[in-house]
């Protein structure tokens, strides 16, 4: 069937996006070609001017279409605020939010003896020139709460000395109610309980 | 953030896809960003080239690159038996099994009163040309055990006197534990017990 070929290749190239299995694949292939002029000409044509256009911001790790990416190089973010993130992905899901103004530091990854990442595979040597050069006040350090994320903020605050280093509130997610919570967050929102 | 826009656009495409909602379409977007060269560009193409050659098969409705698709198009095929099912997503999965020999035939759909669905909808007018036309000796009606998919089986089955129509068989599933099952499979399996 090597006429059918093209369509095997697709699907074998879907399957492989996380989310994604061999069966879900094949639905999203069928869809695909179902809606060709709606949806999968144009996807084809974002995936490929994204794919020649996409890079790393050279000063934060953030991905744009620019070496230099949006929020760094907008005045208004330069409020001496930098917010530590492991992934992109976090700095999506902090501006979504839309409540920080600062500016970014992307890590790519945290700190892990198991998997063998040290401080110079992260963009952590960045990190400090930054400090050194932009006018920098406090440094938030929003990293996952597991162990890898907080040894990389300890790591991380152990190197910055003089500077305000912050991290994100551990408590009771908004709407989040307390029969559903762990020990560990149940403990950490009272040890950190504020006067009404 | 107009630099951002085509990988906002990516992200927006990507969360059409049956089976990914914005958040893993975020994920699927930022993976493929990491994997430009293995997965993204490859991607892009592969769907840029199914997008431009992909067509219905203009008898079985089969998708492939060909007016005729290759099932159709083989001598081996033509063994005389015509398996008809809803989608082509049914189809793949006949064909994986690897049991049947014979031709499809893709409906489109099943006959629905609730969606307004009629024969006119459905690939049923060609299939009746098919047989007039073909030498078929069987047709297999592969529809889904749904009110909707019987409906149809039963008004094709109305339509083809004369020539041999059979069903897929009801029953227990592969490695399926009676425990587990539902009534209706139970009292399928044992109207069409079997002598062992």
């Amino acid at each position: 069937m090597s006429d059918t070929r093209d369509i095997e290749l697709l699907i074998d190239l879907m399957a492989r996006l996380p989310g994604l299995g061999p069966r879900s694949a094949r639905r999203a292939v069928l869809h695909l070609i179902k809606k060709r002029g709606q949806v999968l000409l144009p996807l084809a044509d974002a995936m490929h001017r994204v794919g020649t256009s996409a890079r790393e911001c050279l000063n934060c790790g953030n991905i744009s279409t620019r070496d230099i990416c949006p929020i760094c190089d907008s005045e208004k973010r330069g409020n001496g605020q930098i917010c530590v993130v492991e992934d992109v992905a976090d700095l999506w899901a902090m501006e979504r939010s839309g409540v920080f103004q600062g500016r970014y530091h992307v890590l790519g990854g945290t700190l892990s003896a198991l998997d063998a990442v040290g401080p110079e595979d992260l963009r952590i040597p960045r990190l400090i020139d930054r400090i050194a050069t932009e006018n920098v006040t406090e440094v938030i350090l929003a990293l996952g709460a597991t162990v890898d994320g907080q040894t990389t903020a300890h790591y991380i605050a152990d190197r910055l000395p003089g500077i305000t280093v912050t991290s994100l509130a551990q408590g009771v997610p908004v709407g989040g109610e307390l029969d559903y919570l762990d020990d560990g967050t149940i403990t950490a929102a009272l040890r950190a309980r504020r006067a009404l």
